[in-house]
């Protein structure tokens, strides 16, 4: 059996070292294909999970290397009850996946997580965070992890606090005193390791003992920001950095938005403690009202724009006024709401969620552009995770708005 | 034809001082009628509500001074489709009225207001704030107004801007903006001429040019607090100042907690703009609310507590979160909900309008007493506006709480 080329008895001791749990071999397998489609399909990418859920992550991954037809690959979906709405977005897909379809990679991060202690994480696992079932078809398809199992358990009795990073002394006072008060009630503290709203939170998570998690847009094993290097340092020795990106993931702003599906996601219920009108932390406020958990935001002065964005959640988006870690605290008790049956329907179309008006695919190629140096088609292609064909056409959509520019058959942002 | 033993000679003349219009001698009789009720019924008088509605004014005040035997005010009553559940509470209620039937203090309550040019207005009146009509049972009898009868008529377009006395710089600055930004608008600005909030409503709705009325707690010809007596003049020039108390008419705690059934029914939505956790403007609010009137809340710092009771609004009554004129522009917008059935049934039960864990009877016999001067039990009864048997029953139990003593024949609070 070999998986993307590779024989058993190399992939075995990189698994082993990164899952400490004695294992069957189908098991190891599904482990290595499962931290592969970490690095081939972008966050969220809804068409992989279908098909890794249908298949199994081995066989989805040997479908697409095989290049199994098309039909073929429908037949299988049809006899697991697959999401068929899936189908027409499959040719699509494969397209898009094909150039991160090498061993190289995941090797290297399986070897780098492995110097780090990074520990993978999949749905069968005990400690992997039911929340995230949540999520459906957008689950992640594992989960990469530095820090303690301790923490990751403790994800469900947690509070996600979130905000911008340009908060003010009354936004952090207010996220400090939240932050001791849930910890002194026992919940985890949730959060993004931001500056601003999300470093105080964790700060003062630690500051009174309590467990915290951070969740990275990028891999666990480069901290972004780097000026939060030592926080998250502290974080990975009493708690939990998570991120759904194998080692060497870069942060992009379309994973940052998907990152905060994981923390609205994992977390009993999300408050909002000082946001702008478009900080970031209103998408994962829309994520959690999308999953039907409970949503907090803290009010403040009319008069500061750093509360507008708490305001407009409570004016427009039902949220909940709370204005103490008990009023918190009482949130999180409340039971769940019903799911909705499609959580992420209404969030493509929600101005909160969709924080600009640019669609996810010219999002994802921007991100993979640089303002220097000049970049081909199909390096843009791996980089953002899309197909080359899409690639073609979203860089002329881009260079017709003036966002790219064409230089020495490369391209460049701006 | 006699009315409080008065011909209608003595009578027409001092009516005709205080409403404008021509009007027929059974007109005349009427208003002077409801003139008097004002003076015997405590505002929010249900059983007074309905005998009035049922009957006439005259007819409900002729009935109480020739002592109408029960059975045939009940058959009356019947006979109009009366609301049945006041039936049980007529005796008690004809008890509790006895002690004020008398001429004099309407006579110089009518003389008083033509002195000022204080002018009654009745519900057939076309100035009559529609608003009233939600209140049912417990609309007033009669308005008595000093100033412009543009500003009452502008009611119609109006925002009730109200909060706590002990307001701070942030709390005022939000009122100076939202008042001159809804003046602006074309909106009437309605508070109660309260220090602190409301009286900088007030201010600003004048200093903009703008319409403003302010409701009293007590008679007209009497501004308080006096230290206002300044802005309340000045809103009789350009405004108006109305009471459902005739002139003489003492504010007390009763009074001003049924004042803010005024307010809030008249104007088209009612705004809390800063609020401890047991402002009186909560009331204003509960009132608000149980008439399916829009009710906007302006959070601010949740370290202050001058916002406190603004948080609980939007947290716990379903209050919009306001943060700007435009905003509290929008929420009058809305199409009015449906008024409950019986908008006063769940208020009574409901902390926020029940400003305190006292019955309203005992509210009303402490309101009569004095700190200083014992009242005789007949005395506490015309002030309170309460059956002597219910007076001598509550002043027992006041007693056993310790909250009143008696000394020489008649009581003291304390």
């Amino acid at each position: 059996m070999t998986i993307l080329g590779l024989e058993e008895t190399v992939v075995a001791p990189l698994v082993h070292a990164v899952v400490e749990e004695d294992m069957a071999p189908t098991a190891v397998a599904e482990c290595f294909a499962r931290a592969a489609w970490t690095g081939i399909a972008e966050p969220g990418d809804r068409v992989a999970g279908v098909l890794v859920d249908a298949l199994g992550a081995v066989d989805a991954l040997t479908a697409i290397v095989e290049r199994w037809p098309v039909p073929q690959l429908i037949e299988r979906l049809a006899a697991q009850d697959a999401e068929p709405g899936v189908v027409t977005e499959l040719g699509d897909a494969i397209q898009r996946w094909l150039p991160r379809l090498r061993s190289a990679p995941v090797l290297i991060a399986l070897e780098q997580a492995a110097r780090l202690s990074v520990r993978l994480l999949t749905p069968s696992d005990t400690l992997w965070p039911g929340g995230l079932n949540d999520l459906g078809a957008h689950a992640p398809l594992a989960l990469w992890v530095r820090g303690r199992d301790t923490a990751v358990a403790s994800l469900q009795h947690s509070v996600a606090l979130v905000g911008a990073r340009a908060a003010t002394g009354y936004g952090e006072h207010v996220t400090m005193e939240a932050s001791a008060g849930l910890v002194d009630r026992g919940y985890t503290i949730v959060s993004g390791a931001a500056y601003g709203i999300d470093g105080m939170a964790h700060r003062s998570a630690l500051a009174s003992s309590g467990q915290t998690v951070a969740f990275l847009a990028g891999g666990v094993d480069r901290f972004y920001p780097a000026g939060h290097d030592a926080l998250l340092t502290r974080i990975v020795e009493s708690g939990a950095v998570l991120s759904e990106l194998p080692c060497g993931g870069q942060p992009t702003k379309w994973r940052f938005l998907q990152r905060n599906r994981l923390i609205a996601a994992v977390s009993g219920a999300t408050i909002v403690l000082e946001a702008g009108w478009r900080s970031g932390s209103l998408n994962t406020a829309g994520h959690a009202a999308a999953l039907g958990r409970p949503l907090g935001a803290v009010p403040g002065p009319v008069t500061s724009a750093a509360s507008a964005g708490c305001h407009r959640l409570l004016r427009e988006f039902g949220a909940t006024c709370v204005t103490s870690a008990e009023e918190m605290a009482e949130l999180v008790a409340f039971d769940r709401l019903p799911t909705p049956e499609l959580p992420f329907a209404g969030l493509r179309s929600d101005p909160v969620v969709a924080s600009a008006a640019r669609p996810p695919e010219h999002t994802r190629v921007l991100d993979a552009l640089s303002t220097r140096s000049a970049r081909s088609v199909d390096e843009v292609g791996v980089r953002a995770g899309l197909a080359i064909a899409r690639v073609q056409t979203v860089l002329g959509l881009l260079q017709l708005e003036g966002e790219v520019t064409e230089r020495g058959g490369g391209w460049l942002k701006g």
